[in-house]
Protein backbone atom coordinates (compact mmCIF):
# COMPACT_ATOMS: atom_id res chain seq x y z
CA UNK A 1 0.00 0.00 0.00
CA UNK A 2 1.76 2.88 -0.71
CA UNK A 3 -1.04 5.09 -0.98
CA UNK A 4 -3.97 4.38 1.44
CA UNK A 5 -7.23 4.52 -0.04
CA UNK A 6 -10.70 5.54 1.75
CA UNK A 7 -14.34 6.58 0.95
CA UNK A 8 -16.09 9.85 1.79
CA UNK A 9 -18.22 7.68 4.56
CA UNK A 10 -15.19 6.94 6.56
CA UNK A 11 -15.06 10.68 7.07
CA UNK A 12 -16.38 12.88 9.71
CA UNK A 13 -15.26 16.47 9.05
CA UNK A 14 -11.73 16.33 8.45
CA UNK A 15 -10.67 13.11 10.48
CA UNK A 16 -10.38 9.62 8.82
CA UNK A 17 -11.38 6.86 10.69
CA UNK A 18 -9.79 3.33 9.68
CA UNK A 19 -10.38 -0.56 10.95
CA UNK A 20 -9.31 -3.57 9.26
CA UNK A 21 -6.63 -4.02 6.86
CA UNK A 22 -5.50 -0.80 5.77
CA UNK A 23 -5.22 -0.18 10.20
CA UNK A 24 -3.51 -3.25 10.45
CA UNK A 25 -1.31 -2.15 7.53
CA UNK A 26 -0.40 1.45 9.12
CA UNK A 27 0.44 -0.36 12.63
CA UNK A 28 2.54 -3.45 11.61
CA UNK A 29 3.90 -2.82 8.12
CA UNK A 30 4.37 1.23 8.23
CA UNK A 31 4.95 1.18 11.88
CA UNK A 32 3.25 4.36 12.47
CA UNK A 33 3.31 6.90 15.44
CA UNK A 34 1.01 9.39 15.99
CA UNK A 35 2.60 12.65 14.23
CA UNK A 36 3.12 11.19 11.18
CA UNK A 37 1.78 12.32 7.91
CA UNK A 38 1.07 9.43 5.59
CA UNK A 39 -0.26 9.27 2.23
CA UNK A 40 -4.14 8.51 1.26
CA UNK A 41 -6.40 9.45 -1.24
CA UNK A 42 -9.80 9.75 -1.94
CA UNK A 43 -11.44 6.36 -4.01
CA UNK A 44 -12.03 8.54 -6.99
CA UNK A 45 -11.40 11.70 -5.50
CA UNK A 46 -8.06 14.00 -4.61
CA UNK A 47 -5.17 12.83 -2.99
CA UNK A 48 -4.61 13.66 0.53
CA UNK A 49 -2.05 13.84 3.43
CA UNK A 50 -3.15 12.27 6.56
CA UNK A 51 -1.24 13.50 9.99
CA UNK A 52 -2.19 10.51 12.50
CA UNK A 53 -3.93 10.91 15.72
CA UNK A 54 -4.21 7.90 17.48
CA UNK A 55 -3.30 4.29 16.52
CA UNK A 56 -5.47 2.71 19.38
CA UNK A 57 -7.79 1.34 20.04
CA UNK A 58 -8.86 2.94 16.32
CA UNK A 59 -6.78 4.61 13.42
CA UNK A 60 -7.34 8.03 13.49
CA UNK A 61 -6.18 10.57 10.79
CA UNK A 62 -6.32 14.50 10.47
CA UNK A 63 -6.76 14.63 6.11
CA UNK A 64 -5.54 17.55 4.45
CA UNK A 65 -6.73 17.63 0.74
CA UNK A 66 -4.41 17.48 -2.14
CA UNK A 67 -4.66 17.65 -5.79
CA UNK A 68 -6.76 15.50 -7.89
CA UNK A 69 -4.51 12.68 -9.58
CA UNK A 70 -4.26 12.76 -13.52
CA UNK A 71 -6.48 10.69 -15.06
CA UNK A 72 -4.62 8.17 -17.56
CA UNK A 73 -4.37 8.35 -21.09
CA UNK A 74 -5.78 4.95 -22.09
CA UNK A 75 -8.45 3.35 -22.73
CA UNK A 76 -8.05 -0.71 -23.22
CA UNK A 77 -10.14 -2.83 -24.82
CA UNK A 78 -9.02 -6.43 -23.88
CA UNK A 79 -10.58 -9.91 -24.71
CA UNK A 80 -11.84 -11.56 -21.68
CA UNK A 81 -8.68 -13.71 -20.70
CA UNK A 82 -9.47 -17.02 -18.80
CA UNK A 83 -10.27 -16.17 -15.19
CA UNK A 84 -6.71 -16.79 -13.12
CA UNK A 85 -5.17 -14.79 -15.49
CA UNK A 86 -7.85 -11.97 -15.54
CA UNK A 87 -7.47 -12.08 -11.32
CA UNK A 88 -3.81 -11.32 -11.78
CA UNK A 89 -3.57 -9.15 -14.59
CA UNK A 90 -6.64 -6.23 -13.05
CA UNK A 91 -4.46 -5.04 -10.22
CA UNK A 92 -1.21 -4.92 -12.28
CA UNK A 93 -3.57 -2.93 -15.20
CA UNK A 94 -4.63 -0.66 -12.58
CA UNK A 95 -1.45 -0.15 -11.03
CA UNK A 96 -0.23 1.09 -14.83
CA UNK A 97 -3.23 3.11 -15.30
CA UNK A 98 -6.48 2.68 -17.49
CA UNK A 99 -9.10 5.24 -17.73
CA UNK A 100 -11.66 2.90 -19.09
CA UNK A 101 -11.33 -1.20 -19.32
CA UNK A 102 -13.21 -2.81 -21.45
CA UNK A 103 -13.82 -6.57 -21.02
CA UNK A 104 -15.21 -8.42 -24.26
CA UNK A 105 -15.55 -11.26 -25.92
CA UNK A 106 -14.49 -12.53 -29.22
CA UNK A 107 -14.61 -15.32 -31.26
CA UNK A 108 -11.72 -17.06 -29.45
CA UNK A 109 -13.12 -16.60 -25.84
CA UNK A 110 -14.48 -19.26 -24.25
CA UNK A 111 -18.24 -18.19 -22.63
CA UNK A 112 -17.80 -19.87 -19.52
CA UNK A 113 -14.98 -16.92 -18.86
CA UNK A 114 -17.83 -14.73 -18.10
CA UNK A 115 -19.24 -17.00 -15.39
CA UNK A 116 -16.42 -16.03 -13.44
CA UNK A 117 -16.28 -14.84 -9.83
CA UNK A 118 -13.62 -12.61 -11.25
CA UNK A 119 -15.96 -10.67 -12.66
CA UNK A 120 -18.43 -9.93 -9.88
CA UNK A 121 -18.17 -6.26 -9.12
CA UNK A 122 -16.85 -6.42 -5.42
CA UNK A 123 -13.74 -8.64 -6.76
CA UNK A 124 -13.01 -6.07 -9.66
CA UNK A 125 -13.31 -3.32 -7.27
CA UNK A 126 -11.04 -5.28 -4.91
CA UNK A 127 -8.46 -5.85 -7.57
CA UNK A 128 -8.01 -2.60 -8.68
CA UNK A 129 -8.07 -1.22 -5.66
CA UNK A 130 -4.88 -3.09 -4.96
CA UNK A 131 -3.59 -1.76 -8.32
CA UNK A 132 -4.47 1.63 -7.53
CA UNK A 133 -2.96 1.34 -3.89
CA UNK A 134 0.13 0.76 -5.03
CA UNK A 135 0.78 2.89 -7.88
CA UNK A 136 -0.70 5.42 -5.78
CA UNK A 137 -3.24 7.01 -7.69
CA UNK A 138 -6.92 6.88 -6.55
CA UNK A 139 -9.07 6.93 -9.98
CA UNK A 140 -11.13 3.57 -10.55
CA UNK A 141 -10.92 2.00 -14.02
CA UNK A 142 -14.43 2.43 -15.18
CA UNK A 143 -15.16 -1.35 -16.32
CA UNK A 144 -17.54 -2.41 -19.02
CA UNK A 145 -18.23 -6.21 -19.49
CA UNK A 146 -19.59 -6.90 -22.99
CA UNK A 147 -20.54 -9.99 -23.78
CA UNK A 148 -21.28 -9.10 -28.08
CA UNK A 149 -18.37 -7.20 -29.50
CA UNK A 150 -20.12 -6.00 -32.79
CA UNK A 151 -23.18 -3.50 -31.70
CA UNK A 152 -20.61 -2.44 -28.95
CA UNK A 153 -17.91 -0.83 -31.63
CA UNK A 154 -20.58 0.38 -33.47
CA UNK A 155 -23.10 1.93 -31.57
CA UNK A 156 -22.05 2.17 -28.08
CA UNK A 157 -17.78 2.82 -28.65
CA UNK A 158 -18.30 5.93 -31.36
CA UNK A 159 -20.03 8.13 -27.62
CA UNK A 160 -17.35 6.84 -25.28
CA UNK A 161 -14.47 7.00 -27.04
CA UNK A 162 -14.71 9.42 -29.36
CA UNK A 163 -11.53 11.36 -29.70
CA UNK A 164 -8.56 8.61 -29.30
CA UNK A 165 -5.77 7.25 -31.27
CA UNK A 166 -7.67 3.86 -32.08
CA UNK A 167 -5.04 0.81 -31.90
CA UNK A 168 -4.77 -2.63 -32.48
CA UNK A 169 -2.37 -4.75 -31.04
CA UNK A 170 -1.56 -7.53 -34.23
CA UNK A 171 1.77 -9.25 -35.26
CA UNK A 172 1.16 -8.98 -38.15
CA UNK A 173 0.86 -6.07 -41.26
CA UNK A 174 1.18 -3.48 -38.30
CA UNK A 175 3.24 -0.92 -37.90
CA UNK A 176 5.29 -0.36 -34.41
CA UNK A 177 3.32 1.29 -31.61
CA UNK A 178 6.34 3.62 -30.85
CA UNK A 179 6.14 4.56 -34.45
CA UNK A 180 2.47 5.10 -34.65
CA UNK A 181 1.19 8.48 -35.57
CA UNK A 182 -1.06 10.43 -32.70
CA UNK A 183 -4.04 12.68 -33.64
CA UNK A 184 -4.88 12.88 -30.15
CA UNK A 185 -3.97 12.83 -26.72
CA UNK A 186 -5.92 9.83 -25.70
CA UNK A 187 -5.61 6.20 -27.01
CA UNK A 188 -7.92 3.01 -27.25
CA UNK A 189 -6.07 -0.26 -27.50
CA UNK A 190 -7.67 -3.39 -28.53
CA UNK A 191 -5.75 -6.84 -27.01
CA UNK A 192 -7.06 -9.90 -28.89
CA UNK A 193 -7.26 -13.08 -26.87
CA UNK A 194 -4.76 -16.31 -26.94
CA UNK A 195 -4.73 -16.77 -30.61
CA UNK A 196 -5.53 -13.59 -31.52
CA UNK A 197 -8.18 -11.83 -33.49
CA UNK A 198 -10.23 -13.67 -36.37
CA UNK A 199 -10.21 -12.41 -39.77
CA UNK A 200 -13.60 -10.44 -39.69
CA UNK A 201 -13.03 -9.54 -35.98
CA UNK A 202 -9.70 -7.47 -37.63
CA UNK A 203 -11.52 -6.59 -40.42
CA UNK A 204 -14.50 -4.63 -37.80
CA UNK A 205 -11.63 -3.13 -36.40
CA UNK A 206 -10.03 -1.63 -39.38
CA UNK A 207 -13.75 -0.65 -40.87
CA UNK A 208 -13.88 1.69 -37.65
CA UNK A 209 -10.20 3.24 -37.73
CA UNK A 210 -8.34 0.87 -35.89
CA UNK A 211 -5.03 1.46 -36.88
CA UNK A 212 -2.56 -2.33 -36.48
CA UNK A 213 0.38 -1.98 -34.53
CA UNK A 214 3.26 -4.25 -32.91
CA UNK A 215 5.57 -4.33 -30.28
CA UNK A 216 8.78 -5.89 -31.62
CA UNK A 217 8.54 -9.74 -33.44
CA UNK A 218 8.52 -11.91 -30.23
CA UNK A 219 4.95 -13.32 -29.67
CA UNK A 220 3.81 -12.68 -26.24
CA UNK A 221 1.07 -14.15 -24.25
CA UNK A 222 -1.79 -11.23 -24.40
CA UNK A 223 -1.26 -11.21 -20.59
CA UNK A 224 2.09 -10.19 -21.16
CA UNK A 225 1.28 -8.02 -24.18
CA UNK A 226 -1.03 -6.25 -22.82
CA UNK A 227 1.52 -5.42 -19.78
CA UNK A 228 4.09 -4.48 -22.52
CA UNK A 229 1.77 -2.01 -25.05
CA UNK A 230 0.64 -0.33 -21.68
CA UNK A 231 4.24 0.68 -20.15
CA UNK A 232 5.33 1.63 -23.92
CA UNK A 233 2.36 3.82 -24.36
CA UNK A 234 2.63 5.53 -20.76
CA UNK A 235 6.39 6.15 -21.62
CA UNK A 236 6.21 7.11 -25.51
CA UNK A 237 3.12 9.05 -25.67
CA UNK A 238 3.74 12.66 -25.24
CA UNK A 239 0.55 14.48 -23.70
CA UNK A 240 -1.25 16.26 -26.29
CA UNK A 241 -4.05 19.25 -25.70
CA UNK A 242 -7.37 16.87 -24.32
CA UNK A 243 -10.76 17.30 -25.44
CA UNK A 244 -12.97 17.55 -22.78
CA UNK A 245 -13.48 14.44 -20.79
CA UNK A 246 -16.04 12.21 -22.08
CA UNK B 1 4.01 -23.41 -28.53
CA UNK B 2 4.21 -20.61 -31.31
CA UNK B 3 7.67 -22.36 -32.36
CA UNK B 4 8.40 -26.21 -31.03
CA UNK B 5 11.95 -26.21 -29.84
CA UNK B 6 13.86 -29.69 -29.35
CA UNK B 7 17.18 -30.73 -28.92
CA UNK B 8 20.57 -32.38 -31.02
CA UNK B 9 20.21 -35.54 -29.38
CA UNK B 10 16.53 -36.02 -30.47
CA UNK B 11 17.69 -34.93 -34.31
CA UNK B 12 18.86 -38.33 -37.00
CA UNK B 13 20.25 -36.70 -39.85
CA UNK B 14 17.68 -34.23 -40.74
CA UNK B 15 14.75 -35.96 -39.33
CA UNK B 16 13.57 -35.10 -35.79
CA UNK B 17 11.41 -37.57 -33.47
CA UNK B 18 9.35 -36.06 -30.99
CA UNK B 19 6.70 -37.55 -28.12
CA UNK B 20 4.94 -35.93 -24.77
CA UNK B 21 3.48 -32.91 -24.43
CA UNK B 22 5.25 -31.47 -27.94
CA UNK B 23 4.09 -34.29 -29.87
CA UNK B 24 0.70 -33.93 -28.78
CA UNK B 25 0.84 -30.59 -29.09
CA UNK B 26 1.47 -30.90 -32.70
CA UNK B 27 -1.63 -33.58 -33.10
CA UNK B 28 -4.00 -31.91 -30.97
CA UNK B 29 -3.87 -27.99 -30.38
CA UNK B 30 -2.04 -27.56 -34.07
CA UNK B 31 -4.08 -30.40 -35.51
CA UNK B 32 -1.07 -30.41 -37.87
CA UNK B 33 -1.34 -33.69 -41.21
CA UNK B 34 1.46 -35.06 -43.08
CA UNK B 35 3.22 -32.62 -45.33
CA UNK B 36 2.46 -29.25 -42.90
CA UNK B 37 5.24 -26.84 -42.41
CA UNK B 38 5.93 -26.05 -38.66
CA UNK B 39 7.91 -23.65 -36.58
CA UNK B 40 10.54 -25.23 -35.20
CA UNK B 41 13.84 -24.04 -32.98
CA UNK B 42 17.12 -25.97 -32.11
CA UNK B 43 17.54 -25.12 -28.32
CA UNK B 44 20.36 -22.40 -28.03
CA UNK B 45 21.01 -22.84 -31.78
CA UNK B 46 19.06 -21.84 -35.31
CA UNK B 47 15.50 -21.43 -36.10
CA UNK B 48 14.17 -24.10 -38.00
CA UNK B 49 10.97 -25.19 -40.47
CA UNK B 50 9.91 -28.84 -40.10
CA UNK B 51 7.99 -30.97 -42.81
CA UNK B 52 5.63 -33.15 -41.08
CA UNK B 53 6.60 -37.20 -42.59
CA UNK B 54 4.46 -38.93 -39.84
CA UNK B 55 2.37 -37.93 -37.11
CA UNK B 56 1.27 -41.54 -35.66
CA UNK B 57 2.90 -43.60 -33.85
CA UNK B 58 5.67 -40.86 -33.77
CA UNK B 59 5.61 -37.43 -34.83
CA UNK B 60 8.21 -37.51 -37.80
CA UNK B 61 10.02 -34.36 -39.01
CA UNK B 62 12.09 -33.33 -41.69
CA UNK B 63 14.23 -30.38 -40.79
CA UNK B 64 15.41 -27.64 -42.73
CA UNK B 65 17.95 -24.80 -41.38
CA UNK B 66 17.31 -21.32 -41.36
CA UNK B 67 18.83 -18.27 -39.34
CA UNK B 68 20.08 -18.19 -35.45
CA UNK B 69 17.83 -15.72 -33.87
CA UNK B 70 19.34 -12.33 -32.65
CA UNK B 71 20.46 -12.12 -29.00
CA UNK B 72 18.35 -10.61 -27.36
CA UNK B 73 19.98 -6.75 -25.89
CA UNK B 74 19.12 -6.97 -22.16
CA UNK B 75 20.47 -8.23 -19.42
CA UNK B 76 18.58 -8.18 -16.25
CA UNK B 77 19.79 -8.03 -12.89
CA UNK B 78 17.23 -8.41 -11.06
CA UNK B 79 16.67 -9.13 -7.13
CA UNK B 80 15.01 -12.30 -6.16
CA UNK B 81 11.53 -12.10 -6.08
CA UNK B 82 9.42 -14.34 -3.72
CA UNK B 83 8.95 -18.24 -5.29
CA UNK B 84 5.50 -17.47 -6.65
CA UNK B 85 6.22 -14.38 -8.12
CA UNK B 86 9.64 -15.76 -9.65
CA UNK B 87 7.35 -18.13 -11.11
CA UNK B 88 5.41 -16.67 -12.93
CA UNK B 89 7.88 -13.91 -14.08
CA UNK B 90 10.71 -16.66 -15.38
CA UNK B 91 8.35 -17.79 -18.66
CA UNK B 92 7.37 -13.85 -19.51
CA UNK B 93 10.91 -12.78 -18.89
CA UNK B 94 12.13 -15.08 -21.33
CA UNK B 95 9.40 -14.05 -23.91
CA UNK B 96 10.59 -10.79 -23.88
CA UNK B 97 13.52 -11.93 -24.31
CA UNK B 98 16.83 -11.23 -21.75
CA UNK B 99 20.43 -12.52 -22.51
CA UNK B 100 21.55 -12.63 -18.97
CA UNK B 101 19.47 -13.06 -16.09
CA UNK B 102 21.44 -12.46 -12.72
CA UNK B 103 19.18 -13.48 -9.91
CA UNK B 104 20.67 -11.89 -6.86
CA UNK B 105 20.44 -11.44 -3.13
CA UNK B 106 19.49 -7.87 -1.53
CA UNK B 107 19.04 -6.23 1.91
CA UNK B 108 15.25 -6.68 1.39
CA UNK B 109 14.79 -10.28 -0.15
CA UNK B 110 14.23 -12.86 2.43
CA UNK B 111 16.85 -15.32 2.60
CA UNK B 112 14.47 -18.16 2.41
CA UNK B 113 13.39 -17.41 -1.43
CA UNK B 114 16.86 -18.77 -2.40
CA UNK B 115 15.59 -22.28 -1.13
CA UNK B 116 13.08 -22.63 -3.37
CA UNK B 117 12.40 -25.61 -5.64
CA UNK B 118 11.49 -22.34 -8.91
CA UNK B 119 15.43 -22.03 -8.55
CA UNK B 120 16.60 -25.83 -9.07
CA UNK B 121 18.13 -26.07 -12.89
CA UNK B 122 15.48 -28.15 -14.04
CA UNK B 123 12.68 -25.67 -12.83
CA UNK B 124 14.61 -22.94 -14.29
CA UNK B 125 14.96 -24.42 -17.77
CA UNK B 126 11.39 -25.76 -18.08
CA UNK B 127 9.91 -22.15 -17.48
CA UNK B 128 12.37 -20.26 -19.59
CA UNK B 129 11.61 -22.64 -22.47
CA UNK B 130 8.03 -22.34 -21.92
CA UNK B 131 8.61 -18.65 -22.53
CA UNK B 132 10.66 -19.01 -25.56
CA UNK B 133 8.23 -21.51 -27.22
CA UNK B 134 5.64 -18.63 -26.84
CA UNK B 135 7.82 -15.96 -28.42
CA UNK B 136 9.55 -18.05 -31.20
CA UNK B 137 12.97 -17.43 -30.10
CA UNK B 138 15.49 -20.29 -29.15
CA UNK B 139 18.03 -18.58 -26.76
CA UNK B 140 17.94 -19.62 -23.25
CA UNK B 141 18.43 -17.02 -21.07
CA UNK B 142 22.01 -17.53 -19.16
CA UNK B 143 21.14 -17.18 -15.78
CA UNK B 144 23.09 -17.11 -12.65
CA UNK B 145 22.09 -16.94 -9.19
CA UNK B 146 23.97 -14.72 -6.63
CA UNK B 147 24.01 -15.04 -3.27
CA UNK B 148 26.08 -11.92 -2.58
CA UNK B 149 25.61 -8.89 -4.46
CA UNK B 150 28.74 -7.20 -3.63
CA UNK B 151 31.48 -9.36 -4.68
CA UNK B 152 29.62 -10.02 -7.83
CA UNK B 153 28.95 -6.46 -8.55
CA UNK B 154 32.51 -5.56 -8.14
CA UNK B 155 34.09 -8.06 -9.27
CA UNK B 156 32.66 -10.43 -11.34
CA UNK B 157 30.34 -7.86 -13.39
CA UNK B 158 33.39 -6.14 -15.38
CA UNK B 159 33.53 -9.49 -16.78
CA UNK B 160 30.92 -10.45 -18.22
CA UNK B 161 28.82 -7.22 -18.67
CA UNK B 162 31.52 -4.65 -20.20
CA UNK B 163 30.19 -2.92 -22.74
CA UNK B 164 26.85 -2.21 -21.42
CA UNK B 165 24.33 0.90 -20.69
CA UNK B 166 24.34 0.57 -16.25
CA UNK B 167 20.63 1.30 -15.70
CA UNK B 168 19.05 1.14 -12.09
CA UNK B 169 15.45 0.84 -11.89
CA UNK B 170 14.98 3.55 -9.16
CA UNK B 171 11.52 5.62 -8.68
CA UNK B 172 13.64 8.78 -6.84
CA UNK B 173 15.96 11.35 -8.90
CA UNK B 174 16.23 9.36 -12.12
CA UNK B 175 15.32 10.35 -15.62
CA UNK B 176 13.26 8.72 -17.62
CA UNK B 177 14.39 5.34 -19.02
CA UNK B 178 13.24 6.19 -22.45
CA UNK B 179 15.43 9.47 -22.75
CA UNK B 180 18.59 7.87 -20.88
CA UNK B 181 21.83 8.37 -22.70
CA UNK B 182 22.99 5.35 -24.55
CA UNK B 183 26.78 4.49 -25.05
CA UNK B 184 26.18 0.94 -26.07
CA UNK B 185 23.79 -1.11 -28.00
CA UNK B 186 23.96 -3.38 -25.23
CA UNK B 187 21.94 -2.54 -21.96
CA UNK B 188 22.29 -3.65 -18.38
CA UNK B 189 19.25 -3.23 -15.96
CA UNK B 190 19.21 -3.70 -12.21
CA UNK B 191 15.36 -4.14 -10.78
CA UNK B 192 15.21 -3.89 -6.90
CA UNK B 193 13.14 -6.17 -4.49
CA UNK B 194 9.56 -5.20 -2.97
CA UNK B 195 10.61 -2.01 -0.92
CA UNK B 196 13.54 -0.65 -2.84
CA UNK B 197 17.11 -1.00 -2.88
CA UNK B 198 18.56 0.27 0.64
CA UNK B 199 20.77 3.41 0.42
CA UNK B 200 23.87 1.30 0.53
CA UNK B 201 22.55 -0.51 -2.47
CA UNK B 202 22.13 2.82 -4.24
CA UNK B 203 25.65 4.03 -3.54
CA UNK B 204 27.21 1.07 -4.91
CA UNK B 205 25.22 0.67 -7.96
CA UNK B 206 26.11 4.58 -8.43
CA UNK B 207 29.87 3.98 -7.76
CA UNK B 208 29.72 1.52 -10.91
CA UNK B 209 28.45 3.77 -13.28
CA UNK B 210 24.98 2.72 -12.79
CA UNK B 211 22.31 5.87 -13.76
CA UNK B 212 19.19 5.72 -11.84
CA UNK B 213 16.16 5.53 -14.38
CA UNK B 214 12.36 5.24 -14.11
CA UNK B 215 9.03 4.30 -16.15
CA UNK B 216 7.15 7.15 -14.90
CA UNK B 217 5.37 8.45 -11.56
CA UNK B 218 2.94 5.46 -10.99
CA UNK B 219 4.68 3.30 -8.18
CA UNK B 220 4.70 -0.44 -9.47
CA UNK B 221 5.07 -4.14 -7.56
CA UNK B 222 8.62 -4.92 -8.97
CA UNK B 223 7.49 -8.48 -11.27
CA UNK B 224 4.71 -5.35 -12.92
CA UNK B 225 7.78 -3.20 -13.02
CA UNK B 226 10.13 -5.41 -14.91
CA UNK B 227 8.03 -6.27 -17.90
CA UNK B 228 7.14 -2.66 -18.21
CA UNK B 229 10.87 -1.55 -18.18
CA UNK B 230 12.01 -4.77 -20.50
CA UNK B 231 8.98 -4.00 -22.97
CA UNK B 232 10.18 -0.20 -23.12
CA UNK B 233 13.70 -1.17 -23.79
CA UNK B 234 13.03 -3.30 -26.54
CA UNK B 235 10.33 -1.14 -28.22
CA UNK B 236 12.80 2.21 -27.66
CA UNK B 237 16.57 1.18 -27.60
CA UNK B 238 17.78 1.83 -31.34
CA UNK B 239 20.27 -1.12 -32.13
CA UNK B 240 24.00 0.63 -31.94
CA UNK B 241 26.68 -1.34 -33.54
CA UNK B 242 27.41 -4.21 -30.89
CA UNK B 243 30.90 -4.96 -29.65
CA UNK B 244 32.01 -8.70 -30.00
CA UNK B 245 29.60 -11.30 -27.25
CA UNK B 246 31.01 -11.69 -24.25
Amino acid sequence: MNRILFESHEVDDDTLRLTGPRATHIRRVLRAKPGDSLLLGLLDGPLYHGRLLAIEPEVLLRLTPGPMPERPPIDLLLALPRPKVLHRLLPQIAALGVHRLFLTNAARVERCYFDTHVLEPHHLRDSLIEGLTQAGDTLLPKVRIIQRLKPFLQDELPVVSQHHNRFLLHPRDATPLLNSTLSYSRTLLAIGPEGGWVPHECDLFSSLGFHPVHIGSRILRSDTATLAALAVIHMTHPALPSPPAT
